[in-house]
């Protein structure tokens, strides 16, 4: 029983969930050949749509994701990944949670404060 | 602020997660008017991209999802919507979680219970 990966050009969907908290962290996408090296490096890897190549989490920052178990979905078309994540937070913008923006009254809040500096961390390029 | 819905074909992904117990239940797809009706009327709404149309989850099994909060990614192109689950599960396989198969030694295997009879409540047809 394989992941369905033709159902959307070649990738699925992939939540990563924090193992302890239950937060979830980010949204990213997989193909098949990132999968596979998610499964056997144990550290979570997706396919950038933007930049169209493989993306080890964590290649730039350090903040990899520690794979702690994965699941899949009824039409095994999405993978949702609890992992360990290293480091402050997870997202670029320097909070520990890419969903740190809550609708309010019809407008995005941001309702998170940051964990850390992106600039520090990403040189100036986030 | 508004949603990415150009990036991924006019839909954005939509993570639903279980407001109380923090259990991810499901992925689906919402463009710009799913989203707009999910909104409005407080129950999470999709398009089925499989059947091209908008997508009242629970529109046949009665079990619609209460949106308690949504909220978003850095890049806009994600939501993520806390709900109160109506009904014994989400899944139309008969199971709580749409994520009800876990990898084992390189293999899905399922993890949970049944926790309703899929053809008492689709006629058969799931």
């Amino acid at each position: 029983m394989n992941l369905d990966f033709a159902k959307s050009d070649g990738l699925v969907t992939a939540v990563i969930q924090d193992h302890a908290s239950g937060r979830v962290l980010m949204v990213g996408y997989m193909n098949e050949e990132a999968f596979g090296l998610t499964v056997k490096t144990g550290f979570a890897t997706f396919y950038s749509r933007s930049r169209k190549k493989l993306w080890l989490k964590g290649e730039s920052s350090g903040h990899r994701l520690v794979v702690k178990e994965i699941s899949t979905d009824c039409d095994l078309d999405a993978v949702l990944v609890k992992v360990d994540a290293q480091g402050p937070g997870v997202c670029h913008e320097g909070y520990q949670s890419c969903f740190f923006r809550r609708l309010k009254d019809g407008a995005w809040q941001v309702v998170d404060q940051r964990t850390y500096d992106p600039s520090a961390v990403y040189g100036g390029k986030a």
